[in-house]
């Protein structure tokens, strides 16, 4: 059992900066996500797009945006449990909270925050028969590890960017890649599409377009992809070792619209007057997953709400406390990790 | 009359911000500042030292927060009443306004964002007969524009950041500077008071200290300043073009307090619960200076109440207008200037 002071359920900004704000307040954070990696949207959808409107930023890649939360967020040590799906949610008599992901691990906290935005990316998937029967022997949606393709042979389907970039990635580490898309045009990077060209050329990626999958073959583990050429309907075999099917992810608000919170318009409705908390005391809501009168899904709105949340979550973990706050310019930042970051002092000293 | 759309009262980081929301909904801005420059309490606090909780950036010096905001800005080119305090307000029969600045600048208006921070920033004057008549004949406790010192006699007083760097500065400009102080020790950034040591040393700073100024004389224009010192009670008489008292600046809501809105605990009571409307429609006030129940005084908030402070404004503005939010990075950034900003676009490119 994972135990932590607020489990964030969601590492994209909002759930990133929720850390940093309850660090502040000595308050420990664990993030879930059904992500291989942190960064919400800005990760999955559009990593390499410059954003222009995070205050202070004139313009700033969204990869960028996250690799700098990593960095300030460092300080406070937060947990992670990567590429699992938080389903259910019970309430304890103590009035604490254990949640449970779709791969059983449990989570208990006093305090429950959703980060979840538009909700927990699903990969759409392609339909086949014995699809789920290879899901873990052989197919897989999203790469979490790629040393795991290590000289194996890997079949890409997809036509956007990450079909692109993976293939690419792949071809240094893979033995064998082969891009399959049901178009010859794809849609990304010209980067991207150049380096597959160029990769194709030196025959380290077999490009096979317009291409469709129609069969997969294999006893307990995945042994080769029927590919079908959309022209000339012709059967290619190809044998492999992965199969991996990109064919984009899209957010489900999922299980969390079960967990007797009050949904409008997909999102979760707090209390915008006070501290963005949902009907249920203790689970709080923040960034794009919630609505309120006026809201914005917008990621500098996301950090004003985690920021307001943390408060109102210490005054429920230390009922009798009262916190003083301290500008971090005056106070600097104490991390878990014993490291402390602070202002240069101010001298007094007399000039002769 | 200078005309905009949001007339905004305070130039520090929120009133800044809130160019750029408004700049996106294509509002134009005009901002007024007691300050001669832009930045609020960063720039005239603490501009050398790091905040460490502004979203994003794992370390930024205050000065560096309030640059990288002025560069955002730029394409949404904002008018600026510097150095002038804003002091009354007319509401006109159509709903708008007209604020008018201690020195007469008038400014009209449909919508006023108040982001007064503390207030004001006033200077702390000294203790001297004849002060208020040699005010601006002799006598500044802000310096605008230090070309006005070019080759002039400049006494400074004080003993802290301000009165140490203003003396390395115009040690350089003006063709003696003299620095007093009631004092011997300093308080400031170690190599500020090295610096003034050096140059104390080098003969281009006269230090007297610990010594206070005493007397004024003069005509029309001050012509000499007494210093006595304190351990000898001598008197020494300094012929100075300039006297600048720096003293520190301390904010003071001010005549704001007067303009019939609701005033709480030193701050402007605001509907938190959609806007950050003040009790006077049309008016509205954000970052430091308003007050709602949680309210922190902290920059990354007064980000968001601008951001939806816009979005109300625009409907005042354009009440049967319907504005749809685009993401900057999908719909780009369209100065008034003619300058766009946008994100390289995705191409679809077949690979052969
Ligand atoms: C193309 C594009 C451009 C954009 N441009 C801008 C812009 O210019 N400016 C701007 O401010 N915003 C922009 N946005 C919106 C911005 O990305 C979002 O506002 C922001 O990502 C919201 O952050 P968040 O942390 O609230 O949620 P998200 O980033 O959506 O992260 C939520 C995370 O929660 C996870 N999750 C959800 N439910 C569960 C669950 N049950 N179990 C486990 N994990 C779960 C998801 O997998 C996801 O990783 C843009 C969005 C897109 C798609
Ligand atoms: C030493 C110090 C350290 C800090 N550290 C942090 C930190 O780490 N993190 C953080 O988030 N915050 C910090 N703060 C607070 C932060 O600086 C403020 O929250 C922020 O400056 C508020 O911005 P603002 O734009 O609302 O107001 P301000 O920055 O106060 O700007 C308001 C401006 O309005 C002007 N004004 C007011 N009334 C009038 C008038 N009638 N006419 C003309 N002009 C007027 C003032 O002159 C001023 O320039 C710190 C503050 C200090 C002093």
């Amino acid at each position: 059992m994972i135990k932590t002071d607020i489990l964030i359920i969601g590492a994209g900004p909002t759930g990133l900066f929720a850390v940093f704000e309850a660090g502040l307040l000595k308050l420990k954070c664990h993030l879930i996500d059904a992500l291989p990696q942190a960064g919400g949207q800005c990760s999955e959808i559009y990593p390499k797009k410059p954003i222009y409107d995070i205050p202070g930023f004139p313009e700033v890649l969204a990869g960028d945006l996250v690799d700098n939360l990593m960095e300030q967020i460092k300080p406070f040590q937060p947990g992670f449990t990567l590429g699992e799906r938080a389903d259910s949610i019970e309430k304890l008599e103590d009035g604490s909270f254990i949640v449970t992901t779709n791969k059983g691990t449990k989570h208990h906290a006093p305090i429950v925050a959703i980060a979840g935005g538009l909700g927990s990316f699903e990969p759409r998937k392609p339909q086949l028969e014995n699809l789920a029967k290879f899901e873990d022997n052989g197919i897989a949606y999203m790469i979490r590890d790629p040393e795991v393709y290590r000289n194996k042979k890997v079949l890409i389907a997809g036509g956007g960017d990450s079909a692109l970039d993976w293939s690419i990635f792949l071809a240094d580490v893979a033995s064998e890649v082969t891009l399959v898309h049901r178009r010859n045009e794809f849609r990304g990077a010209l980067d991207s599409v150049e380096k597959v060209q160029e990769l194709k050329n030196l025959g380290k990626i077999n490009l096979i377009t317009p291409a469709e999958v129609v069969a997969l073959k294999g006893d307990d583990n995945l042994h080769s992809v029927t590919v079908q050429k959309t022209d000339s309907k012709a059967h290619i075999e190809v044998v492999v070792d992965n199969f991996i099917p990109l064919f984009g992810l899209s957010p489900k608000l999922g299980p969390i619209a079960d967990w007797g919170l009050e949904i409008e318009k997909n999102a979760i409705k707090v209390d915008n007057t006070l501290d963005y908390q949902t009907n249920v005391p203790g689970i709080y809501a923040i960034g794009d997953v919630n609505t309120y009168p006026g809201k914005l899904k917008l990621i500098l709105c996301g950090f004003h709400e985690a920021t307001l949340m943390c408060q109102s979550a210490y005054q429920r973990i230390y009922p009798d406390k009262k916190y003083v706050m301290k500008y971090t310019t005056v106070g600097g930042v104490t991390g878990f990790d014993g490291t402390k970051k602070e202002a240069p002092k101010a001298v007094v000293k007399a000039i002769e």
